[in-house]
């Protein structure tokens, strides 16, 4: 609760991310504020109009404008929000999965173990390149985990792996190391990675539609692009900073948007799947040490 | 991030599923300005009558009114999406479906795996064509897919097709070649990719009730079509411009909300089905192969 | 995307439909005008007060009644969504559990997979009676599916249904015909249909609360019947035209609520339960033929 | 839908419940009128203050304050369903958990099913009780269903039945009587009887946050109070019948989400738990006798 | 309801609670008031600037705010809310998994009912110190549940105490003391722990994104700091007040967000989890003596 002091506001306001925001819309801001003084400049001062604004028609269209910004951030909250639940239930299934051999297979079949173990831990680094469209054939997870090294030519390669452990497993059950139950229960795992993979992909895949995506945009450029009108009559050139304020918040809020909306990127606020898979990693080769 | 700069901006005004949808709201949109103006050239020129305008009233409405465009384009997402996760747990189905096949019956089975992989990729194929309105006798797929010619007098093919598959699963466990175990593990993702089948069709044939829909059409109706009075008084025939912006945001709204409340038609925003379903295609072939 | 042109709008406002809903407001509307020109009567040329009205309560109440008015709606439309999914669920349910005892039995039980058939499809149809409060002895059902004719004089007729489905599955069970894992199988969609049956039922049998669907209609009637004051000094009896517009656009919102809250009655926007009922017998039929 | 006509419209207003609202609030209406009288009279009559009033800020802070009510109603509502769904679910799975019983075990077995039966409406009641408080060993429970009457002394008596009812089961999976398949579908209705025991407790037990439900208050008081200086320039005494218009409204808010939010209580809009829960009684006692 | 009269409300005020909340945003009241007045002074009393202030952008942008902070309040409400649920169901689990071991497991086996019992309590405590960063060596717990005592040293105690659990329970199922269909029951319930566990993990490490909480705190931030300027003009000095009242409104949104997003610290909203998990000992404790 310290941190609402009025200093950490102030660094706030000056931390790096925020100056990057700043230098990101830098040239749009420039140009807003270059156009509001020329449309002031030719109506008040080169055409000397008679011309009488209105705040009435900029008020209501803000309003739902606002509206529509807010339902944006909200999806695309959601869409992050629903990321983070796949990756926490990668980490989550890992776990079970490993506890589950760890405990199911006698401790002599030390080798069978470890094995299984790469391949979970590979799935989920994989998992973290394939959304980041960084998986190709140099990709260091190749040496990382041997296990997967021929693995290398597939198209899809944490399909591939998934098909590796359902083969494994069903290759204990054939033998008779799992029985039909124990089967059973690795199987709803392996079928919930399978299930993670997938919404990760749809995620990644599928932006918010076009034609809504565009009719923000198209309804923000409208509103800004009239705004001038608006203030120019009541406050001559101290609309440029009145201007520039609206048109900073309402393009922000795009940006954050934006920017949450792919939630496995590079940006610095996107999941910590590095941070997650190195987790697995841990975690499954201390459960299938015990 | 780089789209951010003003020239994007410019592009996407310019593009061209941005000049369709300008284009389609041309006849509205002129009509509401030759409209207006006659309404102020009646009450102004005309009679000439003293006539107090508000805009109190529509600045209400009009806060009203983009609440309601709101919630309305927000559950037309919903379908939208609600429709892509759909399909994305169909390629998820179709790969697990293909993967279990492959792994629990022998290598020597490769007959049935194929027909089995076909009929799965059939089924995709044939979802697509059924939302669409566009699976009929002539349909490509019965070429595409031989092993489903004889469905052809079906009434409901996607149906028949699942019926197929069950039953080639059911067969193979009354042979042995699938323990009971296993036939458990198949027949949920068989039940999955009926569940989508029946979630698409209910998002296909369940528009937004209909009383409600036409709620908001009135409302923006009677809203445009009372707006020329709100502005006449103070600004004469500059309400006309002004008019014609609140009309083209509102009724965009409706139009944007349209479009993507149906996600499988041919829009240009519709979900990428085609992709899709040849996606599943190259991956249950794939995996078959093994 | 057609329908956008002006003419389809024009139809829409003079639509059947649309007509009904005026005929049902007119009284209240009427009351209203009268209340409003009478009230300004009173005050500005019978007792002549000098009375300084005021939209800023208004404007800012009306903002709020507003978000209620859309939260109120979101909530009814909801309902409505949840009722077409348990119906689409209903068919889904049927034709899968139709599907996997047509392919668990032998071709030559032809007897009981009719029977079963005949049961599941006459769950659909007395489900949509039950929901309408329109089941009794005299229903047809009795004589469209002979199967349950002995059941005429149970208190619950669904549950009934479901009582001898599960009966049926069990004795086939017991005389081996079924595996216990088919058992199983067929259990999870038997008892998915009884929770579609409950889940109907609470949707029919709990409306909003009574005390919050009250406040609204306090609100709104508070709302309206001091909303002549606001606009009097101002308009006059101008007023009316502005009044009455606000009261049918709030109290519309209202009955569109009202009449999608409750999906199972027999409105125009009910969900088409007769023929969802129907295409269930028919694909049910379908498939127990194969 | 002929609720809609104005004569119901003023039964509304003066019901017998929205009588009791408008009394429990008439203190808190009663003061604010004496403090507003109270402010105009000190600034506009005793002291003659220059006192320039603005309408701005209340405006702003009305319709923050609004989006705040309608959250807050909102996830009042969403508990209140919730809970609605847990009874209908206990309504499901009572009737689902006596259908198995009643078709798994052979008829001679007549008294265990009356015994599960008992039980199983036991639970049903007891929770209810429970969930009021109201559960003592004076409650008229243990009298109505003999077989719990030992359990009186037991600290959590719902908890105990399920206990009970896991422990008969299971003897009868021991002896024979139920195969493993059934003890394991027995076993789910089971499981979700606790998870109903535990949501309710969850509701009931987990108000709303304590800091978020003061800021709503202090916000609204801090509103109120300063509501009379918005007014008081432009319109003198008549400020009073706005500021009790606009308090009425708001505080209304609060007092229905306070009462939905709690929906196992005993107000007038609190869940049919009574009725549902002889409702149970009687559908497992018919499904036990078949 | 009593809690209605207006006495409450005054007590609410100056409730401790709230009195901290006011001490702790005093600072920042302090000097938003310096502020404010330095403005005024610098304005009006010092360059004596001809300054035309408007309200119209501030309640434009007002309101949009107003619109963020509700949607931020929201998602907060919601983590707050997910955690509940995890803790609820951390309970119910406890209780299923006590319950279906003391019935499964016969009379005799009292030693092995006990270990379980005390792992499924330690799960709970750990749990909850887990969450609170309070887990190390020293804490009380490893004296509270001997069962535990070696597993000190791992990494991730809870994590180490599933392991455990399954690796009992799995003996007790190779050692025919349960059968397959048992295992399988209860494997159910251990699973869902390390849901819960994953779950509660998500929750904690993972805070709202940080772009979209500091552009709040920057539109705060922005918000207040121009606030004089539009009301320099039409009030003078009684500015301050007003800003410091929307000021403190906003800012408190923000401070009441915080504190509900993470429910697992030890704030005075926080969760109950001290209660609950001592609740899980007491109620599994009782089961398993049963």
């Amino acid at each position: 609760m310290v941190k609402y002091n009025p200093r950490t506001w102030l660094a706030l306001i000056f931390h790096p991310y925020s100056r990057q925001v700043v230098k990101t819309l830098f040239p749009a801001l420039a140009a807003m504020g270059v156009y509001t003084a020329l449309i002031i400049f030719l109506i008040d001062d080169y055409f000397g109009l008679e011309f009488e604004s209105t705040t009435v028609v900029h008020s209501l269209l803000g309003i739902v404008l606002g509206l529509f910004l807010v339902f944006r951030i909200n999806s695309a909250y959601d869409r992050w929000w629903e990321g983070r639940k796949f990756w926490g239930s990668l980490l989550n299934n890992s776990r079970n999965l490993a506890t589950r051999i760890s405990v199911m297979l006698p401790q002599s079949d030390k080798e069978i173990k470890n094995e299984i173990g790469s391949l979970i831990a590979a799935f989920a680094a994989s998992l973290r390149l394939h959304l980041k469209d960084k998986l190709n054939k140099e990709s260091r997870i190749f040496n990382e985990f041997p296990i997967i090294a021929d693995l290398v030519d597939k198209e899809h390669i944490p399909n591939a792996i998934i098909w590796t452990l359902t083969d494994r497993i069903n290759r204990l059950y054939l033998s008779g190391k799992l029985s039909g139950k124990q089967l059973f229960l690795i199987d709803k795992d392996l079928k919930e990675l399978s299930d993670i993979l997938g919404g990760c992909e749809r995620i990644k895949n599928t932006p918010i539609p076009y034609s809504y995506s565009m009719y923000i945009k198209k309804f923000i450029f409208t509103y800004t692009i009239t705004l001038p009108f608006a203030f120019i009559t009541e406050f001559g050139y101290v609309s440029i900073p009145i201007v520039l304020l609206i048109f900073f918040i309402l393009v922000s809020v795009e940006l954050v948007a934006e920017e949450i909306e792919d939630p496995f990127g590079n940006d610095a606020n996107d999941l910590p799947t590095k941070e997650l898979s190195e987790k697995i990693k841990r975690n499954v080769y201390e459960l299938m040490a015990d």
